[in-house]
C-alpha cells in the first residue's frame, strides 16, 4: 500500500506521532517527520494494477465515452481507487476467439497485465449465418483454453465473461439463442475446470430482460441493435465487472 | 357409415330380423332381406375421407413400416375405423415450405383430399447452416399462408403441425432452438389467424423431453439423430395426430 | 403507328400531298390537309408500350436519378421515342427469385405490362453466406420458370437478364464466381427453353472487366461495392437493355 | 548412404577386394574385411528422411490402401529408394487450417520430420455453407503463416499444396470455384513470400480436367464425389508429390 495514496494511513501515522511526542518539543516532531520521509522515500511506490479488457466490438465501444470501461474508471475514481487500477481496452470489432488468440501476444502479454477480462463469443456464433465463418464449438473451446493457459503461465488473474445477447427476446426465440447458450456453457465449464473467475453476462442479461422486457422486444432493453450495448447495458456491464474486480 | 363395410351393423340387423321373424316362415326372412338390399342399394355409399400428410423426410419415413402414418392406420383399424379414412403420405426428404408450395398442385390438390396435415419447418431453419439455403422467417410465413389459402379455397380441413426438434436438449442449448421456436411461433400465429387446427409438436416434444430426458441428451429420446423420429417419436406423433383427426 | 408521333410519316404524307397537288391552288392543299386531320382524329391514338423492370436493389437504384432506367428514359427522349414507352421500375432491395414470384401479381401483372425485364439472381447466391437463406439452384429454376409461364400466359414480351457480378476480379477469384456463373447458366437455359430474349449481363460485365480492369480490382469498375452499379455500370446496363428493347 | 542398405555398393567393394587380393591368402581377404568393418562402424548410418503428410480427409484416405501416400511408397520401392524415406500420414477428416495449427505440436513437431507436405484448404472454403464455420481468408493466411513459421524455426523442408477441387466442372461453375481459387492464391503467395516449395494441385487438377472432362462432369474425373480422390486422382497426386519430393 502506498502511503501517499492512502490518506488514512498517513493520518494514523501522524496521530501515532503526536501520541509518542506528547508534551515533547517541536524538535521531536520534526525528527519523527524526517524519519517518516526517509522511510517512505525508499519504500517501493506500488504500481497500479494493469487491467486489460480483451474482446470484440462490444469492448471496443466500451473504451469510448459512455462505454463500460469508462464507467468502471469513473466508479473507481468515485471510490478513490483510480490510482490503484490502470484500465486498458483491447477490443476489436468482429473478433472471434481465434482472433484473440492470434493477437494476444501483442495486445495482452506484451503489456504485462495483472488482470485480464475476456469477453468473447458473440461473433463465433453470429458469423455462422452472417459470413459462413463462425467457430465450431469444439474449436471455440480449444482456442479459449489456449488463451487461458498462456495467461495462467504468467499467473495473470483471469476473469471470463459469457457472451450476453444476440437479441433480447425472453422466450428463447432469438435466432441464435440455443447456440449462444451452448457457447456460454462452454465458457462456464472452462471457468470451472481452470478455476477462473466468471462474470456470467448471459445469465445476467437474460434475468434483466425477463424483469424489464415485458413486451418481449428484440432490442432496446440493454442493447441498441440486439448485440451492442446501449447506456443501460454499458452501466450494467460496468457494475458487474467492477463488482468482480473488487472481490 | 357404409353397411357393407361394417359387419357389426349387418349382424345387428340380422339379429333384429330373426327377432321379428320368430316363428315365421323363411319367406318373411327373404322379404326383409330384399327390403334391406333395396334400401342399401340406393343409399349413397360413403367414401372414406382422404387424409394427406404433407411434409418432409419425417413424413416420408412416416409412411414406411413403423412410421407414424402406419401407426395411425393401425390405430384406426383397431378402433374399427379403417374404412373411414384413406391415409396418403406425401413427404419428401429435404423439403422446405416453398417445396410444398411448388408441388402442392400435383401432390395434394390433384388428389382431392378432405383433410391435410402440414408438417414442415425443420429444413427451413436447419438449411441456414447446412447448405446456406434456409428460408427467411417472413418468406416462410408468406409461402405457408399461400398453401393455407389454396386449401381453404377448396374447403379442405387443414391441420398445421409445428416442427418438433433439431436436438432434444431441454435447456435451450440446441443450436437451432431459438430459430425453431420462432418458426413454430409463426405457425401458431397462422393457425390462429386462419382458424386452422394445430398439433403443436414443438411444445409436445419439449414437454416430453423435460419429463423423460433427465440426462439432457441431444438425441435418442424421441429422435434417432436429433431430427428424425425413433419408435417412441413415431408413436407419439401418431397418437397426437390421431387424437386431432378424430376430434 | 401514330402519325403525330412519327414525323417521318408526316413528312412523307405531306410530300405525297405536294406531289399530288403539283401545280394546283392552295385550296387543294388545305382540302387534303383537312382530310388528313379528319382521318387521324378517328384513328385510335396508340398507347405507349408499358415496360416493367422487375428486380432487386440494382433495379431499385436504377429508377433513381442516374440509375439505368432513368438513362434508358433519357436515351429514348434523345431518339424522339419517349412517347412510345412507359418505363416502370419494380425493384426491391434484397429480393430473390421467389420474392419476385410472390409479388408479381401486384407489382407486374396488375399493371398489364407489354414488356418485362427480369433481372434477379445476385441475392439468391449472395445470401447463402450473408444470411444463410440463399436459394437452391433447382428451386431458383422452378420459381423463375413459374414467373416466365405466368407472363407467357399473357403474351408479355419477356427479356431475361443474367446477374452481373458479386465482385469484379477477372480471374475467377471472387468468392461467388462459380455459383454466380452456375445461376447465370440456369437463366441462359431458361431463355433458350422458353424462347425468351436475353441480356447476358454476366458475360457483358466479365468482358468489360477483362478489358478495363487490368489491376484486377474487386470493385470500382462497373460497381461501387462489388454488386451495385456505379455511373459506368448504370450506363452500360442502360445501353444494353435499350439495344435489346429496340430490337 | 548405408552400405548395408545398398547391395550394389557392397558387391562393388567385394569385387575390388578380390581384384587386389588376387592370388593372395585368405588372410589378406580377412584383413581387408576388418578394415571395411572398422570403417563402416564409425560411419554414421544414414537414417531415412521422415516425411509427414499433414492434411484433411484427402490425406487421411491417402494413407489407406490405394491412397496417394501408399502410391508414393510403392513408387519409392520401385525406384529402390524405400529405405531413404519414412512416410507418415497425418490427415484428419474435416480439418481446416486452424485444426492443423492446433495439433501440429503433437502430430508433426513431436515426430521431428525432415519434410512436411501441407495440404489443406478445402474445408476452410466448403464449411462456409456446410456448417457455417468456414475460415475467413485473412485468418486462413494467418494460421497458415504460423504453421510455416513453426516449421521454418526447425529448418524443416516445407512443401505447400493448394486445394485441388470442390467439383470438377471446367467452366468455373462449381459453387466454390471463386473462393477456392482465392484461397489457392493465398497459398501461392505464402510459398513465394516464405520461399516454400509448392505443388499447385489447383492448377494441376484444373488442367487435367480441361483435357479429360469434355462432358463437363461435376465428379468422376479425379474425384469420387467432387472432393475426395478416386484412383486416378490418388495416382496423379502421388506422381506430382513424388516428383517434388525427389527434386
Amino acid at each position: 500500500m502506498s502511503f501517499l495514496l492512502n490518506p488514512n494511513g498517513q493520518t494514523k501515522f501522524k496521530r501515532t506521532g503526536y501520541h509518542i511526542a506528547k508534551g515533547k518539543s517541536r524538535t521531536m516532531k520534526y525528527f519523527l517527520y524526517f524519519i517518516w520521509l526517509f522511510l517512505t522515500a525508499f519504500m517501493p511506490k506500488q504500481k497500479p494494477l494493469r487491467v486489460i479488457f480483451f474482446g470484440d466490438s462490444i469492448t471496443e465501444a466500451g473504451a469510448k465515452p459512455g462505454g463500460y470501461i469508462m464507467r468502471i474508471s469513473d466508479a473507481l475514481k468515485a471510490k478513490g481507487l483510480s490510482g490503484k487500477y490502470d484500465l486498458i481496452g483491447a477490443g476489436i470489432g468482429g473478433n472471434k476467439v481465434y482472433d484473440l488468440y492470434l493477437r494476444m501476444d501483442d495486445d495482452v502479454l506484451a503489456k504485462n497485465p495483472d488482470i485480464v477480462f475476456i469477453w468473447i463469443g458473440v461473433n463465433d456464433v453470429w458469423h455462422k449465418t452472417l459470413t459462413g465463418t463462425g467457430t465450431d464449438a469444439d474449436k471455440f473451446e480449444k482456442f479459449y483454453t489456449a488463451i487461458i493457459q498462456k495467461l495462467k503461465a504468467r499467473s495473470t488473474r483471469i476473469i471470463l465473461c459469457t457472451p450476453a445477447a444476440i437479441g433480447e427476446k425472453t422466450d428463447c426465440t432469438n435466432q441464435q439463442d440455443g447456440d449462444l447458450n451452448k457457447y456460454a456453457g462452454v465458457i462456464r465449464n472452462l471457468s470451472y475446470r481452470y478455476h477462473c473467475e466468471l462474470v456470467d453476462f448471459r445469465k445476467i442479461f437474460q434475468q434483466y430482460s425477463l424483469q424489464n422486457n415485458p413486451e418481449n422486444k428484440e432490442s432496446g432493453v440493454l442493447t441498441m441493435d440486439r448485440v451492442h450495448l446501449n447506456e443501460r447495458g454499458n452501466q450494467l456491464a460496468a457494475d458487474k465487472m467492477l463488482e468482480q474486480l473488487l472481490k
